[in-house]
């Protein structure tokens, strides 16, 4: 296996909202300010989509692939995926008595993800097959499903599914409208983000690209199941994009949305192929609404693929300037 | 890796007809004698599709997986991936002088298969991986496109894609008619059914599930590729194939379509979800039309899976008493 930068790190994140997708309005985006970035948005849109449109694509190949961390919903202070971590170290820990004197099991369970993650990626190893392997496919499912219900963001509060972005949320829906097939593609764990991907996006099951364990058939007194095991299968960030997006769709995408350095293969991909193709980067320059982070950050750094994308006069959202909301309004 | 009992074998297979999807007629499945087979298929559609019915499914769990060797195309006198690998061999021998003191290359050149063959899956993997890998996914498209437009069976003379089932055909299209998403579970070469399986069955790229090698993104010359690399990355077949439909799909199938044992984990896991389910296996009984073979052959062995179809009262379909064409008439 190759060496990232992030290697298993990327595998912590992402859940969703008890939000039902957006009305399409008379005026699509309304939550975006009238600018470059809309502006290239509905452009792309409209040359690809309009019949008579000297581009014009045929509905099977709208294809739009969204990175979710960062892209889709919030990944501060950390990945959503690890604090679901965390929240099943604590709930196996009964099970576990062995873990009070065993890193990085023994600091997490003190509280002190620091030195638990001292141990690096060795640790986040340990931790990350604790919690997703040794059960079937649909045990772990109904685990992740159970726990997205009301898990809650540590700064907000809100449920992790209302911390999506809703200028992104009409944007799939905008996409949508216009013929669009749309896909998750995320360093996160395919089966974390399946039990509530179309709930929060609309994108079904199979519509999910990202990260895997193995998985093995068997039969249990004669019922089959798959079981999950504490191998890393396949690694669906930066490089591993590509190559997920041709595993699944087999087709290359219109339109790629990311925020990181982890997406650059994938808009660069994207953008490669003949035709109007729509890159976006999502910038988060919004540090009293959400965050602000870019270069410097150890989560979500966008370096590289800032670089790139001035260069290559890709669409760059700043969140701060193009967003008129960032979050959906509290469902209350 | 596991071993299976025809582990790189099983990657050798399918192509596909230049045959117009059937017009979907007042009484569907035309091409089936009336009898228990063709009763279960219509019962099962009408139970899940049907509005008001008890058994009621939303269209978006109407999945129905099928393999293709031997399902819905011939398989003998060999998988018909397996007639492209020896044609790339012989097209790609002038660039490979050392081939002829190579095997199981030299046997091969000679015309002796059973030779080259006779190195097991060592030599089968050797194949493989010389005619499957080293170039980039689009290169490798465009070969097996082209190969397919021309490729006659060695023994009717037809184009390979016209060595269909015409009643699968007809299947195919009447699950699509009432709401079913079809997709290809096969243990041949994803990206060797991709260039032609949408116009051959009507199943999109993004609706084929096969076996696979790793690939690789690069970037050359700034331009991105993807990089066929000579290892085995899954295989998609026996205890594979439900693994393959979880990664892929997300969701457990309602129907689900074989010919061999290398189908039975797919159907058994497709029979295991609650609710009617349609578990079918094709039979190859027709010695005259087509070929006839079960329990002995090595080719689409047909053994353990035929005993758990009966016991378990899966529909078995006889080529020759359920069907009145084999394949679609010629287009000449």
């Amino acid at each position: 296996m190759k060496t990232y930068n992030l290697p298993l790190l990327a595998m912590a994140a992402w859940a969703c909202i008890a939000w039902p997708a957006p009305v399409p309005s008379a005026a699509p985006l309304p939550s975006w300010n009238d600018g470059a970035a809309k502006m290239s948005i509905l452009e792309f849109v409209e040359k690809v989509a309009a019949p008579g449109s000297p581009d014009f694509a045929p509905p099977a190949e709208r294809v739009a692939v969204f990175d979710n961390d960062g892209t889709l919903w919030a990944e501060q202070p950390m990945y959503f995926q690890f604090l679901f971590m965390l929240d099943r170290v604590k709930a196996l820990a009964p099970r576990h008595p062995e873990w009070k004197a065993e890193e990085p099991f023994a600091s997490l369970l003190q509280g002190d993800v620091k030195a638990a993650l001292a141990g690096g990626e060795r640790a986040l190893g340990a931790i990350m097959m604790a919690t997703h392997a040794g059960m079937t496919s649909e045990e772990f499912s109904k685990i992740a499903g159970d726990w997205i219900a009301t898990a809650k963001h540590p700064k907000t509060g809100r449920l992790l599914t209302e911390m999506v972005y809703q200028p992104m949320l009409e944007l799939l829906a905008h996409l949508r409208a216009n013929g669009f097939k749309t896909y998750l593609v995320s360093g996160g764990g395919i089966e974390f983000m399946r039990p509530w991907s179309e709930r929060v996006y609309g994108i079904p099951p199979e519509q999910i690209i990202g990260s895997s364990i193995q998985t093995k058939f068997e039969l249990r007194d004669g019922r089959p199941v798959l079981v999950r095991l504490p191998e890393l299968n396949f690694m669906d960030d930066g490089p591993g994009k590509p190559v997920g997006i041709q595993t699944h769709i087999g087709r290359r995408p219109l339109a790629a949305f990311g925020n990181s350095d982890g997406d650059l293969q994938m808009l660069q991909w994207t953008a490669a192929g003949p035709g109007p193709r729509l890159c976006l980067y999502v910038r988060h320059t919004d540090a009293e609404r959400e965050w602000a982070y870019d270069r410097a950050s150890s989560i979500g750094r966008l370096d590289k693929g800032l670089d790139e994308a001035k260069a290559k006069g890709w669409t760059i959202v700043s969140m701060k300037d193009d967003w008129k909301t960032i979050f959906p309004p509290e469902n209350k």
